[in-house]
């Protein structure tokens, strides 16, 4: 690893606006969808694992669980095939897809008790691997927009033991001056909507 | 923010082995005990929700709220009670206490539909705030243990709406020079225990 080895997205520092300054490896993060169809190497994916590894979890449980498929591989098209249309679209270019899960149940002290962060833990480790490969110039997109019971069925798991909780497409990015679209940089709500001292203030009612 | 503003953890990278070379940030955050008993600033506070801000999600629902109790605050003991004893013991010289909870519920063209990611969407978020708080030499560590049936309570949600996620406690870190003990930095499971090929192999049965 050299000092090369991370470039920042400077487009998407620049048109984001975050009200302090935080570290450029999470502000600089997106989530684009052209790709270049290529494949990715087991290496580049070795690597996005590794910085899942590290994630923090309950009782260092490490609930998270992945499952990849590469292109031109047979794994390939049953993953593909989860996608919704719209998602399938761009993600045809990926070099992997992944499903994540994560592991319910844990023993503590020998009883089989439910681990209440699993999604959570799983999450940390997910994002985890999207800062490590888009700072390594690869696209890593996180997807909801799939057929879930399709996807247990896939795998051969149940909900009572995992919970599958989403999906990623990972591939190459193309260079700036290759891309044939100018894609949106996602903006956020105010940290007002979101943190509240003491009491909590239930604006989510639908 | 300048070049010094982050310092990532040697003994942390030094007592790691990962497979591969990841970003020192995510390699150097570890969950320590030690804190000085200081209060933290709002904008040690509100720096860290700023990078919670970032994190992707789900259409970007952003689902994850915070509710914050700073020591010597009417809010902070009413937060400690929920803490086991265990996590009393220690936590009680962090300048801050977190609640982290999601909003299950969206509307997807006028339809009330449960988000499927809103844990794990949090949980992204979660890390990101402990990434920039311990890199600024922060203690940013998670917690599951504590009484969720009374924090539900205390914040006055339901289970129906919100996910009560998992607590956090944030104080300011020792130098190495003043800490009482040395503490454990965590390891963690080889990738091939987590990472599958194609076929998910269910080892997680208890």
């Amino acid at each position: 690893m050299s000092e090369s080895t991370y470039k920042y997205d400077a487009d998407a520092i620049q048109a984001r606006k975050p009200e302090r300054p935080i570290h450029p490896l999470l502000l600089s993060r997106t989530s684009p969808r052209e790709m270049t169809g290529q494949e990715v190497s087991d290496d580049e994916l070795r690597v996005m694992f590794e910085a899942a590894r590290w994630a923090p979890s309950h009782y260092n449980l490490q609930p998270w669980r992945f499952v990849y498929a590469k292109r031109n591989t047979t794994h390939w098209q049953p993953f593909m095939d989860l996608l919704w249309p719209l998602n399938q679209q761009w993600a045809q270019t990926a070099g992997a897809l992944v499903i994540v899960l994560s592991n319910k149940w844990w023993l503590y002290k020998g009883e089989k008790q439910l681990i209440p962060t699993h999604s959570y833990d799983t999450g940390a480790a997910w994002i985890s691997m999207a800062l490590e490969g888009t700072a390594r110039g690869l696209v890593v997109h996180g997807m909801g927009g799939f057929d879930y019971d399709k996807a247990y069925q896939l795998l051969g798991v149940i909900k009572d033991t995992h919970n599958i909780d989403a999906m990623i497409a990972i591939g190459k990015r193309p260079a700036k001056e290759d891309r044939k679209q100018q894609e949106a940089i996602s903006q956020r709500n105010p940290i007002d909507k979101f943190v509240f001292e003491g009491v909590f203030v239930n604006n989510d009612k639908i």
